[in-house]
């Protein structure tokens, strides 16, 4: 009996029901969340940064590999890895984040992975500026885009494809925009895109493409899977919906205390407790963070750490908590210099995109 | 309004319900398995093992950080870490796999991290054999067990505890049980148990005590929480229940072809398809894998890759498949030489522990 790509490939739905399914489950035990008390780290340890992996990994032997960068170009170039470790280096710390974060909680929860606030992490990334690889082939000034492909070959509601996406030329020309052949000092890692991969600071995780094997400068606006049909704020099926581009204010809690096993609700004694977290944003740069210890009823100012040479990086906060027996929900919101700020409730979407609803951090505090 | 730990901290429970609850999904979040393609590395990359983290993941400073062995020894000693590095080393490769692998398939799902399969990896693991230590300090020879305790703490079914699990004597004497630095020639990564956690090749992963504080030579079976509550196979809530221990044979495939995103279901183009993947047990050697392409009505011998030095480690099979379009069902089967193999269905245990069930892997094979 023969078989098609839409009998094993569904549409995207949303599903009112309470529990998560079995094939939910069967991606949040792939790809996986920062352990929440990783926050404590400037620059995530490796395998504690969140992962998200729309395919399988693709083996890929670095001897074989080759980049060929082409389109609406002088000169279509082919690069070795070796070969890009000899242009210019630079290394960015950059604080990444998963579209879909928080998905798992909006109602009703839109079928994908299943997030519920971790999807993030900070690395270190050193590659060669993608403006000098373009500038090699003679990209033409006047091109529409910059599309990116991977290694990573699967199928997504019925579309077979190898994952692409396409950045605007003057975002794809930002100094900071890296094609990282290292992560936090060492070679890429298999999950994170080894041999290379874009690294876009200030965008959602999406648009950082792992196992690069092809950049394509192109003349119109992209219009592949990942870039018109995936990744759109949508309300309605058939609308186009909006573009998901930065990372929107966010700002989490290192849960303070110890956790239950089974609930990960937390426990601490009473008395001062430092709260800490990180915040960030792709947009315009945070300037304050407020916390609240009665459930959003009252916010105080937290302590920002200081600018440390890391705009694209997530930033330290701390705030002293006098802790009382009984219950409390900790909470905190951060605020860019443009006055974004996050909401209180989700903002729901079909997709489950670009949430940045604050965190809510139940707290037992026990006498004894 | 005073609260209690018994208020925040369930007691196990099972859940003949459907769906996954927002609890067991946290800990999916955090805790994750192999992506089941990384199955093709003979060493797992860092990032990629599996991780069960049962509270936080310890904040330590390796020059505060102590190891005190004690208890019925001539002498009390205390190492540090360099002290530690300056005694015998050995590097032993290690397939680790948690006793609650498989859980979230049983029906009704005990309610614990949802493992469906994929709660494995293997390591390279470097180290001071524990029979130094314990010979340093003169432990008694007629002591019945060692006790290892992690900085690790937290609550469970509202029992306030740091982790702590022990092993019998004689266990604990075997040459190739570690007290280990390093994974895969680097320092130990924090969610691995830096800056040192006991390694048991051929025990479930209860048994490798990350982060480890303390050890204690004592005169009597230990009866903690993590040795005589949890990590029991149980059918009644109320037995004393049988213990976990060494690992029972387990087969697993790398899946074919490519996934569809949200299912994880597997497309394969007709003809000759290589399957491989890797078979282990923690108790006699796996001997045999046999594969089914027929959802297990008939099986075939698979070809096993010759020893290679590493007993403790899984083996790598490979077989040779001819797809033909339609579906199809794939499994592997592994037998030791004591002739222990897996069974076809689940056998139910209260904890969702020692499940070794045959794998299925639905593939659609299509035309075009």
């Amino acid at each position: 009996m023969d078989v098609t790509l839409a009998e094993i490939s569904s549409p995207g739905r949303v599903d009112p029901g309470a529990g998560i399914t079995t094939e939910e489950l069967a991606l949040a035990a792939r790809n996986h969340g920062i352990p929440l008390e990783a926050l404590r780290y400037d620059v995530t340890p490796l395998g504690l940064h969140y992962l998200l992996i729309h395919y399988d990994i693709p083996l890929i032997d670095p001897a074989a590999w080759r980049l060929t960068v082409g389109g609406l170009v002088g000169k279509t170039l082919t690069f070795g890895l070796a070969e890009l470790k000899e242009l210019p280096r630079r290394t960015v710390r950059v604080t990444m984040e998963c579209a879909g974060n928080g998905r798992a909680r909006l109602e009703p929860r839109p079928v994908s992975q299943p997030w519920l606030v971790e999807a993030v992490g900070t690395a270190e990334w050193t590659g060669v500026p993608l403006r000098e690889v373009l500038a090699a082939a003679g990209a033409d000034p006047a091109a529409a885009e910059v599309v990116f492909t991977g290694a990573d070959h699967g199928v997504e509601r019925g579309v077979e494809q190898d994952y692409q996406r396409s950045l605007p030329l003057a975002e794809a020309l930002r100094d900071e925009v890296l094609l990282a052949y290292e992560m936090n000092g060492l070679p890429l890692a298999p999950q994170h895109g080894f041999p290379l991969r874009l690294v876009v600071p200030g965008w959602y995780g999406m648009a950082h493409v792992k196992w690069l094997r092809e950049i394509t400068v192109v003349a119109e606006p992209f219009t592949g899977f990942q870039q018109s049909v995936a990744y759109r704020v949508r309300h309605e099926p058939d609308e186009p919906g909006d573009p998901v581009t930065r990372i929107h204010p966010r700002a989490l809690l290192v849960p303070p205390g110890f956790p239950d096993f089974m609930s990960r609700a937390r426990v601490v004694r009473p008395g001062t407790v430092t709260l800490e977290g990180r915040a960030w944003s792709g947009r315009a740069p945070v300037e304050r963070v407020d916390v609240s210890v009665d459930g959003g009823r009252t916010w105080s100012p937290a302590t920002l750490a200081e600018p440390d040479g890391h705009p694209w990086a997530w930033r330290r906060f701390t705030f002293e908590w006098a802790a009382s027996p009984g219950r409390h929900v900790l909470s905190a919101r951060a605020t860019t210099a443009n006055g974004d700020s996050q909401p209180e409730g989700q903002a729901w979407n079909r997709g489950g995109f670009v949430n940045n609803a604050v965190q809510h951090v139940p707290v037992a505090c026990i006498a004894s």
